[in-house]
């Protein structure tokens, strides 16, 4: 198998075995991720993650990170952390990165650099209810990878789409999830 | 105005006085939003956000922040960082939140705390490949609100179904987003 010799840091002959023990225990392939907010003052507000659920049971990282989030100045605001629009392209752009390493060393590639810039489009008309036929989200996303890998570009554009095909947040943004908020 | 004596930190009448003056301007209020992501081992990423283009220039927040992104050890991974699929939580938690200050405001309904809850359930049989009608990203998210606040249940309810109804986040997330994955 070509993977003996390539190695970029990701276990995939784990992820293997995982898949066929996890056969057996649909239970445990349910997953809930979580996270908390406190609203500090204006738009800004601390968000934290540390525990999880999945595997049939309580799940946490190894540390609690706090995450701010505030609007720019030029929104008449302290930009005291990016925009909650901005860790949607956070979140997009680790998801298709680690996807690529998954997927380029369960093919055998090596990857010397995996680069990538987003452009995320909106038109603040929408949030700003000046346009109820503007959206308030993004009209669309742009994202351009600068890989250096052991393979011709033809691979690495292969490697890039199988890695789009398994994302997780790839899927949460090009299409509809049902999200309930309620006060309790 | 009720508001006068209402303070949330949130400058509500900048905003009503950008919307006006943005009638006129329909180029400055097209945004993008930028990220730039460097792999570094396995399934850990580093995302950069700092510039970003919009009021017809570029911008930049005070501070360039970095964001780190890995897998969990339970997925045989390091975790030396939250999910990527746990970001697009940050992003919904605040953007929810600094809507609800905003129209609080607007609304003359002074918050005293404002906390939140997040649950994203997913089956990662699909990030897995392991069954194709089980989808990659969340099935659905549950915010739940607690807030204290100068108002009866009713109106807390309404702010933050305003809010929701004017979330960059909540729409991108509960709506299809067009995004291109393209390799340089």
């Amino acid at each position: 198998m070509a993977t003996t010799t390539v190695n970029n840091g990701v276990n995939v002959q784990a992820l293997l075995d995982a898949r066929e023990a996890l056969k057996g225990a649909p239970e445990a392939t349910k997953f809930t991720w979580r996270a908390s907010c406190k609203w500090q003052d204006g738009t800004y507000s601390k968000t934290n993650v540390q525990g999880f659920f999945g595997l049939g049971e309580e799940q946490k990282h190894k540390t609690e990170t706090s995450f701010e989030a505030d609007h720019p100045e030029i929104f008449a605001s302290e930009d005291r952390g990016i925009t909650p629009i901005e860790y949607v392209l956070v979140g997009l752009a680790s998801c298709l990165t680690a996807g690529v390493a998954a997927v380029a060393q369960n093919r055998g590639v090596q990857l010397r650099s995996v680069q990538s810039t987003l452009e995320g489009k909106m038109d603040i008309r929408g949030i700003l209810g000046m346009d109820s036929d503007v959206r308030n989200g993004y009209d669309d996303i742009k994202v351009t990878f600068k890989i250096d890998a052991d393979a011709p570009k033809q691979e690495i554009e292969a490697i890039v789409a199988q890695s789009q095909k398994r994302s997780a947040v790839y899927d949460v943004i090009t299409n509809p999830v049902n999200v309930t908020v309620e006060v309790a």
